[in-house]
């Protein structure tokens, strides 16, 4: 549902609202995953979702969202006003402020990914020596690591984030958040932040190994990879983690590995080069 | 594994082979996806196995099935001189021509589509009106058919053909085998076949509903539709059963379809080219 799993943590969000704050409609800023979540989750709930974009984002990105129904507000990413202008919106209709990742509800909803991920394992009788999950803000991970330290104490977690976005890394090597300097760009479109949340950091700094930081080259050629030998499609920021195995980031070998590769949606245009060097 | 259905039927074949038979050898002609599934069942068994093969089949599928340390012979497709090659392979080496559909340890062995597909159906309570399966020698078909006429009675099975190879579905209206005269080519290249096996079509007469037919053009579309929305890389004759439903081939409004997408070995530049038109 809306090819990333950013549904899941909306959708948690959304439905605890009581039906007088659903009345008021919610808003969301997001360049585009949590944009389509919380606008499909919305639309399932009968809300009226506002969502503040950048201009830049993925085409598919922003036509998804709207064919839920929702009303896309864009901005240029350089200001970085999004903040104010969902803000705005709030103030305006009295509408709730959907947050993408700092929230304990939308770590929860995200951290589905964990459970199923540890019920697979079990299926197979397996114990996961290793978990990778991408990175932003740290809901999706720390939402994984919640679920999966429950079941599994001694499974290593780690965050993977794109060169010159490694916010997480750099404040899990320090022991406390850190802000970056953006001064580089990365076709990670989804994983473009440069601090953590407080509360995604609190769960990451206890329960995550580490992070772990790939370049965009290396991020094409697990895009590939995905295609090639797992027939699926994978945005960027959705192939980051596989990246990280398929360029020894950490030592696998003779382990069991479990890569959370979520969010296909890429432009056709954007797919298509980075198929160009097979 | 090996990017479609056909390893399962090929597995169960050659599994059910005397150890004797074993040590000689497997021999098959494929296209490329049977190709696959006999090489990586022989690997995992031990096996040496010789693969018959077109020259003009699709490069991922030959390197895939070099991959599995099979033997690659090829000839030129306009001969059609494949199984006379295989048999004088066969005589010289004693090995076992192991057939890719006109055989009940095939048949049962891709059934195991059908029962999966029963199952994930059973699981959401879901009542199946229909399903349709891409079908070049019926293996696939037919096989998914026995596995759901079992459980569900009432289902519709259709098979799914490329225009110019449609030998299943003009048989079925006749009600006996016939050979089509091929004069014209299509992308689905593992499913360009001028008339269908004896056993499959037993099975085929017996219980499915009929026959559809599908262009190129619309298979085309079906790529696309899967990238875009299901986030998976089809080949185009694993797309083909999608692009009937996609087309309006059968009245679907209001009713379950299970719909078999299988096979996801195309180059490259055959799958950008696909996207080319989004």
């Amino acid at each position: 549902l809306t090819g990333s799993f950013k549904f899941r943590g909306a959708f948690n969000k959304l439905s605890k609202l009581s039906r007088q704050q659903m009345d008021k409609g919610v808003v969301a800023f997001s360049s585009g995953n949590h944009a389509q979540g919380v606008a499909c989750a919305a639309k399932l709930l009968n809300i009226k979702a506002t969502i503040v974009m950048p201009s830049d984002a993925p085409r598919i990105k922003i036509d998804n969202t709207k064919s839920y129904g929702a009303e896309v507000v864009t901005y240029e990413r350089k200001d970085g006003n999004r903040v104010a202008i969902a803000e705005a919106i709030v103030s305006e209709t009295g509408g709730e402020l959907i947050p993408p990742y700092n929230d304990p509800d939308i770590i929860a909803g995200q951290g589905t990914v964990g459970l199923e991920l540890a019920g697979q394992a079990a299926d197979k009788n397996a114990d996961l020596d290793y978990v990778l999950a991408p990175c932003s803000g740290g809901g999706l991970v720390s939402g994984c690591a919640l679920a999966i330290h429950e079941t599994s104490p001694t499974t290593k977690i780690y965050s993977v984030e794109p060169a010159g976005f490694d916010d997480t890394a750099r404040s899990l090597d320090l022991g406390e958040r850190v802000e970056i300097d953006v001064n580089q760009q990365s076709i990670c479109d989804a994983l473009l932040l440069e601090t953590p949340g407080d509360i995604t950091f609190a769960v990451n700094k206890m329960l995550l190994t580490g992070g772990l930081v790939i370049d965009d080259d290396q991020v094409r050629n697990a895009m590939r990879v995905a295609f090639q030998e797992f027939k699926i499609v994978l945005e960027p920021s959705g192939a980051i983690a596989l990246a990280a195995v398929l360029n020894n980031a950490i030592p696998v070998k003779g382990c069991t590995v479990a890569v959370v590769c979520t969010g296909g949606n890429v432009d056709t245009g954007a797919f298509r080069s980075s198929l160009m060097e097979v």
